[in-house]
Protein backbone atom coordinates (compact mmCIF):
# COMPACT_ATOMS: atom_id res chain seq x y z
CA UNK A 1 0.00 0.00 0.00
CA UNK A 2 1.69 3.45 -1.36
CA UNK A 3 0.79 6.49 0.63
CA UNK A 4 -2.22 7.88 2.19
CA UNK A 5 -3.99 4.43 1.18
CA UNK A 6 -3.04 4.58 -2.72
CA UNK A 7 -1.45 1.90 -4.42
CA UNK A 8 0.11 1.93 -7.61
CA UNK A 9 -0.89 -1.20 -9.67
CA UNK A 10 1.22 -0.80 -12.45
CA UNK A 11 3.07 1.72 -14.70
CA UNK A 12 3.51 0.79 -18.49
CA UNK A 13 5.39 3.45 -21.04
CA UNK A 14 3.51 4.55 -24.08
CA UNK A 15 5.75 7.12 -25.58
CA UNK A 16 9.73 7.67 -24.63
CA UNK A 17 10.40 11.19 -25.82
CA UNK A 18 13.18 13.31 -26.59
CA UNK A 19 14.01 14.34 -22.91
CA UNK A 20 10.34 13.28 -21.83
CA UNK A 21 8.58 10.15 -21.31
CA UNK A 22 4.71 9.40 -20.87
CA UNK A 23 3.81 6.19 -18.94
CA UNK A 24 0.11 5.33 -17.89
CA UNK A 25 -0.60 4.18 -14.47
CA UNK A 26 -3.08 2.33 -13.27
CA UNK A 27 -3.76 3.82 -9.72
CA UNK A 28 -5.95 2.15 -6.33
CA UNK A 29 -7.38 5.30 -4.54
CA UNK A 30 -8.73 5.08 -1.34
CA UNK A 31 -11.83 5.00 -2.23
CA UNK A 32 -11.92 1.40 -3.87
CA UNK A 33 -12.14 3.36 -7.57
CA UNK A 34 -9.16 2.32 -10.03
CA UNK A 35 -8.16 5.58 -12.03
CA UNK A 36 -5.64 5.70 -14.96
CA UNK A 37 -3.49 8.37 -14.43
CA UNK A 38 -0.82 9.88 -16.52
CA UNK A 39 2.68 10.08 -15.66
CA UNK A 40 5.53 12.04 -17.17
CA UNK A 41 9.15 10.81 -16.90
CA UNK A 42 11.85 13.63 -16.44
CA UNK A 43 15.42 12.96 -15.94
CA UNK A 44 15.79 15.68 -13.23
CA UNK A 45 17.47 18.98 -13.28
CA UNK A 46 19.19 21.93 -11.59
CA UNK A 47 19.14 25.93 -12.39
CA UNK A 48 21.03 28.87 -10.99
CA UNK A 49 20.48 32.12 -10.46
CA UNK A 50 24.00 33.92 -11.23
CA UNK A 51 24.31 37.63 -9.19
CA UNK A 52 26.77 40.20 -10.29
CA UNK A 53 28.39 41.89 -7.67
CA UNK A 54 26.76 45.40 -9.05
CA UNK A 55 23.44 43.05 -7.94
CA UNK A 56 22.26 42.69 -11.38
CA UNK A 57 20.81 39.31 -12.24
CA UNK A 58 21.74 37.31 -15.69
CA UNK A 59 19.19 35.76 -17.22
CA UNK A 60 19.05 33.59 -20.82
CA UNK A 61 16.48 34.80 -23.07
CA UNK A 62 15.71 31.61 -25.22
CA UNK A 63 12.54 30.30 -27.65
CA UNK A 64 10.54 27.97 -26.06
CA UNK A 65 8.51 25.74 -28.35
CA UNK A 66 6.18 24.29 -25.58
CA UNK A 67 5.14 27.94 -25.41
CA UNK A 68 5.66 29.76 -29.08
CA UNK A 69 7.44 32.62 -27.33
CA UNK A 70 10.65 34.10 -26.25
CA UNK A 71 10.97 33.64 -22.28
CA UNK A 72 13.39 34.58 -19.78
CA UNK A 73 14.70 31.78 -17.87
CA UNK A 74 18.01 31.89 -15.24
CA UNK A 75 20.43 29.20 -16.78
CA UNK A 76 18.96 25.45 -16.71
CA UNK A 77 19.49 21.87 -17.75
CA UNK A 78 19.05 18.49 -17.26
CA UNK A 79 21.13 15.93 -15.30
CA UNK A 80 23.59 13.88 -17.34
CA UNK A 81 22.89 10.49 -15.36
CA UNK A 82 23.13 10.54 -11.85
CA UNK A 83 25.28 13.41 -11.47
CA UNK A 84 24.62 15.76 -8.44
CA UNK A 85 22.44 19.07 -8.80
CA UNK A 86 25.27 21.24 -7.92
CA UNK A 87 27.56 19.83 -11.04
CA UNK A 88 24.52 20.52 -13.12
CA UNK A 89 23.81 23.87 -12.16
CA UNK A 90 27.67 24.63 -11.90
CA UNK A 91 28.18 23.86 -16.18
CA UNK A 92 24.63 25.08 -17.45
CA UNK A 93 25.79 28.31 -15.71
CA UNK A 94 28.65 28.44 -17.47
CA UNK A 95 27.69 26.90 -20.67
CA UNK A 96 24.37 29.31 -21.07
CA UNK A 97 26.25 32.68 -20.01
CA UNK A 98 30.04 32.67 -19.94
CA UNK A 99 30.35 33.07 -16.37
CA UNK A 100 31.39 30.12 -13.86
CA UNK A 101 31.43 30.12 -10.06
CA UNK A 102 33.69 28.70 -7.92
CA UNK A 103 30.81 27.61 -5.77
CA UNK A 104 26.83 27.92 -5.54
CA UNK A 105 24.40 27.83 -2.83
CA UNK A 106 21.40 26.58 -2.93
CA UNK A 107 17.92 28.09 -2.17
CA UNK A 108 15.40 25.10 -2.59
CA UNK A 109 14.47 22.28 -4.65
CA UNK A 110 11.10 22.59 -6.85
CA UNK A 111 8.64 20.35 -8.38
CA UNK A 112 7.55 22.13 -11.46
CA UNK A 113 4.46 20.03 -12.76
CA UNK A 114 3.51 18.03 -9.43
CA UNK A 115 0.05 17.15 -11.58
CA UNK A 116 1.64 14.97 -14.07
CA UNK A 117 5.53 15.29 -13.80
CA UNK A 118 8.05 13.21 -11.95
CA UNK A 119 10.71 16.32 -12.94
CA UNK A 120 12.55 17.69 -9.26
CA UNK A 121 14.79 20.91 -10.13
CA UNK A 122 17.56 22.25 -7.63
CA UNK A 123 17.67 25.44 -7.65
CA UNK A 124 20.74 27.25 -6.67
CA UNK A 125 22.42 30.60 -6.72
CA UNK A 126 26.15 32.10 -7.30
CA UNK A 127 27.34 35.42 -6.47
CA UNK A 128 30.68 35.10 -6.64
CA UNK A 129 31.05 34.99 -10.68
CA UNK A 130 34.12 34.68 -12.76
CA UNK A 131 34.39 35.39 -16.74
CA UNK A 132 34.45 32.29 -18.89
CA UNK A 133 33.65 31.57 -21.74
CA UNK A 134 30.02 30.67 -23.44
CA UNK A 135 30.00 26.92 -24.84
CA UNK A 136 26.22 26.68 -26.16
CA UNK A 137 25.23 23.20 -27.42
CA UNK A 138 24.72 23.47 -31.53
CA UNK A 139 21.40 23.80 -31.47
CA UNK A 140 21.11 26.50 -28.70
CA UNK A 141 20.09 30.30 -29.31
CA UNK A 142 20.29 32.32 -26.52
CA UNK A 143 20.94 36.16 -25.67
CA UNK A 144 21.97 37.31 -21.76
CA UNK A 145 20.05 39.62 -20.38
CA UNK A 146 21.51 41.84 -17.04
CA UNK A 147 18.97 43.62 -14.82
CA UNK A 148 19.19 44.83 -11.69
CA UNK A 149 17.64 42.69 -9.32
CA UNK A 150 14.30 44.69 -8.02
CA UNK A 151 14.17 44.91 -11.13
CA UNK A 152 13.40 41.84 -12.10
CA UNK A 153 11.36 41.53 -8.64
CA UNK A 154 9.20 43.41 -10.47
CA UNK A 155 9.21 41.97 -13.76
CA UNK A 156 7.99 38.76 -11.80
CA UNK A 157 5.06 40.72 -10.52
CA UNK A 158 4.00 42.07 -13.60
CA UNK A 159 4.40 38.98 -15.40
CA UNK A 160 7.55 39.71 -17.40
CA UNK A 161 9.59 36.76 -16.20
CA UNK A 162 6.58 34.38 -16.18
CA UNK A 163 9.17 31.14 -15.97
CA UNK A 164 8.56 29.42 -12.87
CA UNK A 165 12.13 28.21 -11.64
CA UNK A 166 13.33 31.98 -12.52
CA UNK A 167 10.41 33.41 -10.62
CA UNK A 168 11.20 31.06 -7.68
CA UNK A 169 14.68 31.38 -7.59
CA UNK A 170 14.55 35.66 -7.81
CA UNK A 171 11.74 36.16 -5.06
CA UNK A 172 13.18 33.54 -2.70
CA UNK A 173 17.06 34.96 -3.31
CA UNK A 174 15.79 38.73 -3.24
CA UNK A 175 13.22 38.60 -0.19
CA UNK A 176 15.57 36.23 2.01
CA UNK A 177 18.75 36.63 1.06
CA UNK A 178 19.39 39.65 -0.10
CA UNK A 179 16.62 40.93 2.13
CA UNK A 180 15.39 43.37 -0.09
CA UNK A 181 12.20 45.57 0.80
CA UNK A 182 9.34 46.40 -0.95
CA UNK B 1 8.85 31.56 -39.77
CA UNK B 2 8.72 31.45 -36.12
CA UNK B 3 9.52 33.17 -33.16
CA UNK B 4 13.38 33.86 -33.07
CA UNK B 5 14.41 31.61 -36.42
CA UNK B 6 12.37 28.75 -35.18
CA UNK B 7 9.99 27.41 -37.33
CA UNK B 8 7.74 24.13 -36.64
CA UNK B 9 7.49 21.39 -39.54
CA UNK B 10 5.40 19.71 -38.09
CA UNK B 11 3.04 18.58 -34.79
CA UNK B 12 1.72 14.68 -34.58
CA UNK B 13 -0.18 13.54 -31.27
CA UNK B 14 1.72 10.70 -29.90
CA UNK B 15 -0.62 9.91 -26.98
CA UNK B 16 -3.72 11.48 -25.66
CA UNK B 17 -3.84 10.94 -22.04
CA UNK B 18 -6.30 11.50 -19.05
CA UNK B 19 -5.29 15.27 -18.90
CA UNK B 20 -2.24 15.94 -20.63
CA UNK B 21 -1.24 14.62 -24.25
CA UNK B 22 1.91 13.94 -26.03
CA UNK B 23 2.59 15.34 -29.33
CA UNK B 24 6.22 15.15 -31.28
CA UNK B 25 7.49 18.06 -33.30
CA UNK B 26 10.06 18.23 -36.20
CA UNK B 27 11.29 21.70 -35.40
CA UNK B 28 13.42 23.56 -38.00
CA UNK B 29 16.01 25.51 -35.89
CA UNK B 30 17.89 28.75 -36.55
CA UNK B 31 20.86 26.69 -37.42
CA UNK B 32 19.45 24.93 -40.00
CA UNK B 33 19.22 21.77 -38.50
CA UNK B 34 15.99 19.99 -37.76
CA UNK B 35 15.51 18.54 -34.31
CA UNK B 36 12.55 16.48 -32.57
CA UNK B 37 10.96 18.04 -29.58
CA UNK B 38 8.62 16.65 -26.81
CA UNK B 39 5.45 18.78 -26.33
CA UNK B 40 3.11 18.18 -23.88
CA UNK B 41 -0.39 19.78 -24.06
CA UNK B 42 -2.25 20.83 -20.92
CA UNK B 43 -5.57 21.93 -20.98
CA UNK B 44 -4.23 25.28 -18.54
CA UNK B 45 -5.40 25.22 -14.89
CA UNK B 46 -5.63 28.20 -11.97
CA UNK B 47 -4.73 27.88 -8.46
CA UNK B 48 -5.46 30.37 -5.33
CA UNK B 49 -3.66 31.28 -2.31
CA UNK B 50 -6.39 31.35 0.45
CA UNK B 51 -5.25 33.86 3.81
CA UNK B 52 -7.66 33.83 6.66
CA UNK B 53 -8.32 36.63 8.51
CA UNK B 54 -6.28 35.65 10.55
CA UNK B 55 -2.96 35.65 8.42
CA UNK B 56 -2.65 31.75 8.04
CA UNK B 57 -2.67 29.95 4.66
CA UNK B 58 -5.05 27.28 3.68
CA UNK B 59 -3.15 24.41 2.25
CA UNK B 60 -4.25 21.18 0.81
CA UNK B 61 -1.89 18.24 1.64
CA UNK B 62 -2.68 15.11 -0.83
CA UNK B 63 -0.63 12.37 -2.65
CA UNK B 64 0.38 12.85 -5.73
CA UNK B 65 1.85 10.09 -7.73
CA UNK B 66 3.95 11.47 -9.91
CA UNK B 67 6.40 12.24 -6.48
CA UNK B 68 4.65 9.33 -4.75
CA UNK B 69 4.55 11.60 -1.51
CA UNK B 70 2.27 13.70 -0.22
CA UNK B 71 2.28 17.66 -0.91
CA UNK B 72 0.93 20.70 0.67
CA UNK B 73 -0.29 23.29 -2.57
CA UNK B 74 -2.80 25.70 -2.34
CA UNK B 75 -5.59 24.90 -4.14
CA UNK B 76 -5.70 24.52 -8.12
CA UNK B 77 -7.21 22.25 -10.76
CA UNK B 78 -7.25 22.64 -14.71
CA UNK B 79 -10.00 24.84 -16.43
CA UNK B 80 -13.06 23.44 -17.70
CA UNK B 81 -13.16 24.24 -21.44
CA UNK B 82 -12.71 27.83 -21.61
CA UNK B 83 -13.83 29.10 -18.64
CA UNK B 84 -11.52 32.51 -17.03
CA UNK B 85 -9.18 31.82 -15.10
CA UNK B 86 -10.75 33.91 -11.99
CA UNK B 87 -13.74 30.73 -12.37
CA UNK B 88 -11.14 27.66 -12.77
CA UNK B 89 -9.47 29.30 -9.54
CA UNK B 90 -13.23 30.28 -7.54
CA UNK B 91 -14.31 26.74 -8.07
CA UNK B 92 -11.29 24.82 -7.01
CA UNK B 93 -10.52 26.54 -3.74
CA UNK B 94 -14.35 25.77 -2.75
CA UNK B 95 -14.58 22.46 -3.31
CA UNK B 96 -11.03 21.75 -2.10
CA UNK B 97 -11.09 24.06 1.09
CA UNK B 98 -14.40 24.38 1.88
CA UNK B 99 -14.17 28.27 1.98
CA UNK B 100 -15.71 30.64 -0.73
CA UNK B 101 -14.51 34.29 -1.65
CA UNK B 102 -16.47 36.85 -3.42
CA UNK B 103 -13.48 38.47 -5.05
CA UNK B 104 -9.68 37.10 -5.76
CA UNK B 105 -7.13 39.17 -6.95
CA UNK B 106 -4.58 38.36 -9.86
CA UNK B 107 -0.87 37.31 -8.80
CA UNK B 108 0.90 36.83 -12.05
CA UNK B 109 1.00 33.73 -14.50
CA UNK B 110 2.82 30.57 -14.69
CA UNK B 111 4.83 28.51 -16.80
CA UNK B 112 5.41 25.68 -14.22
CA UNK B 113 7.73 23.46 -17.13
CA UNK B 114 8.54 25.59 -20.08
CA UNK B 115 11.10 22.75 -21.22
CA UNK B 116 8.14 20.75 -22.62
CA UNK B 117 4.58 21.63 -21.32
CA UNK B 118 2.13 24.48 -22.85
CA UNK B 119 0.51 24.65 -19.42
CA UNK B 120 0.17 27.87 -17.80
CA UNK B 121 -1.39 28.44 -14.45
CA UNK B 122 -3.26 32.09 -13.26
CA UNK B 123 -2.05 32.23 -9.58
CA UNK B 124 -4.38 34.33 -7.34
CA UNK B 125 -5.17 35.18 -3.42
CA UNK B 126 -8.02 35.20 -1.56
CA UNK B 127 -8.13 36.82 1.61
CA UNK B 128 -12.14 37.68 2.40
CA UNK B 129 -13.28 33.80 3.20
CA UNK B 130 -16.11 32.51 3.81
CA UNK B 131 -17.25 29.87 4.94
CA UNK B 132 -19.00 26.99 2.87
CA UNK B 133 -18.92 23.50 2.12
CA UNK B 134 -15.99 20.99 0.88
CA UNK B 135 -16.78 19.16 -2.43
CA UNK B 136 -14.35 17.19 -3.35
CA UNK B 137 -14.61 14.70 -6.60
CA UNK B 138 -15.52 11.21 -5.23
CA UNK B 139 -11.79 10.32 -6.03
CA UNK B 140 -9.99 13.13 -4.43
CA UNK B 141 -8.71 12.95 -0.81
CA UNK B 142 -7.36 15.46 0.48
CA UNK B 143 -6.78 17.18 4.62
CA UNK B 144 -6.87 21.27 4.88
CA UNK B 145 -3.83 22.59 6.95
CA UNK B 146 -3.91 26.08 8.06
CA UNK B 147 -0.24 27.93 8.76
CA UNK B 148 0.79 31.40 9.57
CA UNK B 149 1.68 33.18 6.83
CA UNK B 150 5.24 33.95 7.66
CA UNK B 151 5.71 30.19 8.44
CA UNK B 152 4.59 28.75 5.59
CA UNK B 153 7.41 31.36 4.03
CA UNK B 154 10.13 29.63 6.52
CA UNK B 155 8.63 26.16 5.00
CA UNK B 156 9.53 27.37 1.57
CA UNK B 157 12.71 28.24 2.20
CA UNK B 158 13.43 24.91 4.08
CA UNK B 159 11.77 22.87 1.29
CA UNK B 160 8.93 21.48 3.21
CA UNK B 161 6.70 23.29 0.64
CA UNK B 162 8.08 22.47 -2.59
CA UNK B 163 5.49 22.53 -5.43
CA UNK B 164 6.11 25.13 -8.03
CA UNK B 165 2.57 27.27 -8.08
CA UNK B 166 2.49 27.21 -4.11
CA UNK B 167 5.81 28.50 -3.22
CA UNK B 168 5.03 31.35 -5.94
CA UNK B 169 1.95 32.29 -4.63
CA UNK B 170 3.44 32.21 -1.37
CA UNK B 171 6.28 34.43 -1.77
CA UNK B 172 4.79 36.72 -3.85
CA UNK B 173 1.93 37.08 -1.57
CA UNK B 174 3.98 37.30 1.49
CA UNK B 175 6.52 39.73 -0.12
CA UNK B 176 4.93 42.31 -2.25
CA UNK B 177 1.15 41.80 -0.83
CA UNK B 178 1.41 41.40 3.12
CA UNK B 179 4.60 43.10 2.91
CA UNK B 180 6.37 40.68 5.37
CA UNK B 181 10.20 41.44 6.04
CA UNK B 182 12.48 38.87 6.50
Amino acid sequence: MGADGYKKLDRTLVHKGVVVSFYKEHMKLPNGNVADWDYIAHPGGAACLPVTKDGEVILVSQYRNSQDRITLEIPAGKKDGNEANEVTALRELEEETGYRADKITHLTDTIPAVGYSDEVLGLFYADNLIESKQNLDEDEKIDLVKIPLRKAVDMCVSGEIIDSKTVTAILMYAFTVAKITY
